[in-house]
């Protein structure tokens, strides 16, 4: 029905007789002459209809925005004086000749470019509208454009493409399952895949070598953060392959997924340690691009005689360490107030702090409520350790090392970006030699991973300290955004045992839960490994949007809902019946029903 | 880890020293010498070690079927009496230099070359194993490279891939849903999409233009024929394209996929009406490979006696047809009786013939118990019409017309089948020109295709005449299977209406069900259609497989049970808390749980 797409054309086109679909972006009345600004998927375009064409002039006077049109013209030049900068298109215009009606419209909802007046959930109700926004139709095509390129690099490298199943066994993950019961066979329920991780050791053991899969995954958690009910992963597995090379090759994939796309060159990617990530920012994905660095004091703070630091500098497990703010002194003593609340969001149960006025005057040049528990030397150390200048803030963290990370290492994010520090540009990174286990409150082990990581050490080792094994897992972080993760698996069962045996999950439950694993872990399993990317989160990233619904065609909210097509809803008896369950409580009336009770978006 | 793949070395890798992975796939003794077939997805290369490699030899000397090894050696020309021809790799072996055994296997459950033994539930309980053949892994390799070659084809012709909801709300199809209970809003549920249809609809109407996706569709049926709970459409719909270019890219795509991947070439399919398929071969998806024909006796049997056919023949809604088999007189009486009872299964309560045996002779010279009721110049007539020949046998049916069409097209199928008249290769075809309604016993009207599918007529020839209009459907058929099928879609909501109001679906049901589809055809919806191939069964042809389950990772048993993972499964009494379910009846025990008690699979 079109020869061009509207977003196409320019100066190559004129005096072409074009014919082009679309919608009705917007229409004026100008000295006589009806100016349309036709829009599609590539773009707008304007178009022109005199009085000359008597019948579609009248046509063009009749539509109205968002009516979808067929239309033919001439592409010609604009005149110097109305050339237009700020489109692609501004530099000429159609001379329309034919124009057919092929839908009229209602009066939006919304107008496009008002969405940011009317808020999230009016644009999810009507998302095909919202959708409609070029920057909505760029996010999308780029996707389109991102998960090709994927498939295009893994196909060349040698990895299949297989399918695995969404109907399956609840997964070991440790998120909450979504259930499906079945009809057939009653009191039993599948579970949707938290993701695809036991199928894809499988298909390694199956001898596929490469396979990966673009797979929706799936968790009923409350969405807190920015989470989906269901969301999409890059996966893939490969066997025969170490660490190395399942980095290699990720990494060449997300550099060749970025220059292709993005035309950016992200370079080598650097590796580090777990615990210096932890140790230099508090954090296990690292945003390099903020120059602010935490610097631990514990052996400083073990020898004064303030309690609320020396107590965690004594505790193997504490931590007391500074984040120095290049400039901070003229932080407001306000703004000290509400960064000591946002850490507390963390644990933190305050936050002191040393404004550096001026250093060469020693103790007297500081300012701080803390530094009459300090002895000068130790100030004077601690200044000379943290490179102090002139005009700084130094902030402490003084508790179990995991509040002290965790607190530290968001405020250090906190204030980087309040003050502007957090440089252009994509910083990335590798995360690796990760611990095998943390330690829980009662001292029992939960794995830092999953439970089919392969440890860097051997099983006496492994057995004999758990908590200093180190594992063979490897996490891809961008701008502080864990983009992926993975690790060599487990391929012997002896060591799957030990590990089983170390998290303390009884034979019965690991035998229930993935004893098909450890049956074919008996049967000739390859060494292998693999690696997981967040394909919502990399493409939230690559378009700059500030939420994965932005970059998901029909999101869900944050209580799980879509509101668009009110899913979920209440089914009839008889639909409860065939799948043998009842609810617990009557459905609530209609008012009350979830469409009416979402939460805030943001 | 290795250097080439096992499978793909050949002469031109003669005096390389290489390094393999692989699997044992046998082991032999012979003249002192330790012959391995190692085995990867690319295929089998015999390894031989010599006794002058003491270790190697050693260990070569312990190792059993399916251990997992890596091997270094020289690759070196058969001698000319030991050429395998049968063996991709036959005329190379590699000189065994090193050996490490990466993993031992416990004896396999089956010998993989014995698998037709085990039956299938064994080989699905142990599907890794399983997926070791050779043939399996070569039919998911095909799988591959169909979905790669169908995604480049449609990336080149400018489709999105976009992804739409798994967890959504109860969708039209008409097939039963699987539903999944919501925990944020209890009392309600999500359903998985039976096709991603009403989301493709709306990516159109936002404007995406060309749309696909290779997608998860669900239902919850019970699986009698070859179908799986789950299975995988290549879905696609286009803006402003009407079915001739609909049908044209699809099948550009369908026959570069098989130029590509099997080196055929379809040609241009021919294009068929609905009612012709009907009337020549009994079916909408006619196997053209089969030179057998219906063909209709009504006329002439309306005015014989023999009221069996002359009811039908006289009734508007009656067909009497005949199939004439060439060189079917030697069928024998117990044949026929089969054949009776075959036809028996779609509702034909008998199934007359007559065997030519000297049509010189007149009727004399046929054979037949119902000549008897049919005047001698009918038999005639018939005879003439049906250009029999001596030796032939001639079947008819007699009796409501979709009975008549759904036995005769089977019988002709299955005679077809049993008397070696299938040609070899590919018969593809368009069927086009569907009726809209079909005209239910009660004198309702339901849809041949979904609701949304546009008639070929306007809205008020559509009021006037439901059951002549025809629609602007079309399916692709390839030997007898549909391959996909599709529709221009309805963009006018006013004659959505028309449609729902003749299906008597009631306005307050189509608002519930679909109202945002029908918001979204006010608000600017574009011409659109588009088509759905079933990928499980396109890749069942294309690698001559004979159930869809074979061309499946892990696919489940005609129960929906997945016999390796045990799913579905029972779950603990706080996760259904938690969804806000309770059970109808306890859960069998353990010993009555689906595992035992699975169909036979074929």
């Amino acid at each position: 029905m079109r020869s061009h797409y509207c977003g196409v054309l320019g100066n190559a086109n004129i005096d072409e007789t074009v014919t082009l679909c679309g919608w009705v972006d917007r229409r004026r009345d100008h000295g006589g002459v009806i100016f349309l600004d036709l829009r599609d998927r590539e773009g707008i375009v304007q178009v022109v209809f005199d009085p000359d064409t008597e019948e579609h002039f009248e046509r063009a006077d009749r539509v109205r925005s968002e009516y979808v049109l067929r239309v033919t013209g001439r592409v010609r030049a604009r005149s110097e004086g109305t050339i237009n900068p700020a489109m692609a298109t501004g530099t000429i215009e159609v001379l329309g000749k034919e124009l057919e009606v092929l839908n009229s419209a209602a009066t939006p909802p919304f107008q496009l470019d008002e969405h940011t007046a009317v808020g999230e959930e009016v644009r999810l109700r009507y998302r095909y509208m919202d959708l409609r926004r070029p920057e909505m139709q760029q996010r999308l095509m780029l996707r389109s454009r991102i998960t090709a390129a994927v498939r295009r690099f893994l196909d060349g490298e040698g990895f299949l493409d297989i399918e695995t199943p969404i109907l399956t066994r609840a997964t070991p993950e440790g998120a909450r399952d979504y259930l499906v019961p079945s009809r057939t066979h009653q009191g039993a329920f599948f579970a949707l895949p938290q993701s695809p991780q036991l199928f894809k050791q499988l298909l390694m053991v199956s001898g596929f070598d490469r396979y990966y899969q673009i797979a929706k995954c799936f968790r009923d958690e409350d969405l807190r953060a920015d989470r989906q009910p269901e969301f999409t992963q890059i996966d893939l597995e490969t066997a025969f392959l170490d660490e190395a090379a399942v980095m290699d090759i990720t990494e060449r994939m997300i550099r060749g997924l970025f220059h292709e796309v993005l035309a950016v060159d992200l370079g080598a990617f650097p590796h580090m340690s777990w615990a210096e990530a932890m140790e230099r920012f508090g954090s296990d994905k690292p945003d390099l691009r903020i120059p602010l660095e935490l610097c631990s004091l514990d052996d400083l703070m073990a020898t004064v005689d303030f309690k609320v630091f020396r107590g965690p500098a004594e505790d193997p497990r504490g931590r007391v360490a500074a984040l120095r703010v290049p400039g901070g002194a003229s932080i407001s003593r306000k703004e000290i107030d509400d960064y000591t609340r946002y850490v507390g969001n963390y644990g933190a149960r305050g936050l002191a702090w040393i404004k550096v006025n001026d250093l060469a005057a020693g103790v007297e040049g500081l300012q701080s409520p803390i530094l009459k528990f300090m002895p000068a030397e130790v100030v004077d150390q601690m200044m000379q350790r943290l490179g102090a200048e002139d005009g700084d803030i130094i902030f402490f963290g003084a508790d179990r090392a995991s509040i002290v990370n965790e607190s530290l290492g968001a405020l250090r994010i906190k204030v980087g970006t309040d003050r502007g520090l957090v440089r252009e540009g994509w910083a990335p990174l590798w995360v690796i030699d990760f611990p095998m286990f943390e330690e829980e409150a009662d001292g029992s082990w939960s794995p830092l991973h999953h439970p089919f990581t392969a440890p860097a050490c051997d099983v006496e080792a492994l057995r004999r300290s758990p908590g200093e094994a180190l594992s063979r897992a490897y996490d891809m972080v961008l701008n502080g955004t864990e983009l992926g993760g993975g690790s060599i698996r487990i391929h012997d069962s002896s060591l799957q045992q030990a590990v089983f045996d170390i998290l303390g999950i009884e034979p019965e439950e690991a035998e229930s839960k993935f004893g098909f694993l450890l049956d074919a872990l008996r049967y000739g399993a390859p060494p292998h490994g693999g690696l997981a990317f967040g394909l919502d989160r990399l493409v939230m990233l690559m378009t700059g949007s500030s939420s994965i619904r932005d970059v998901i065609a029909f999101p869900k909210t944050q209580s799980a809902h879509c509101v668009m097509t009110d899913a979920p809803s209440p089914v009839s008896a008889a639909q409860l019946k065939d799948v043998g369950i009842r609810l617990r409580q009557e459905p609530r009336a209609a008012a009350d029903t979830p469409a009416g009770g979402d939460e805030p978006m943001q």
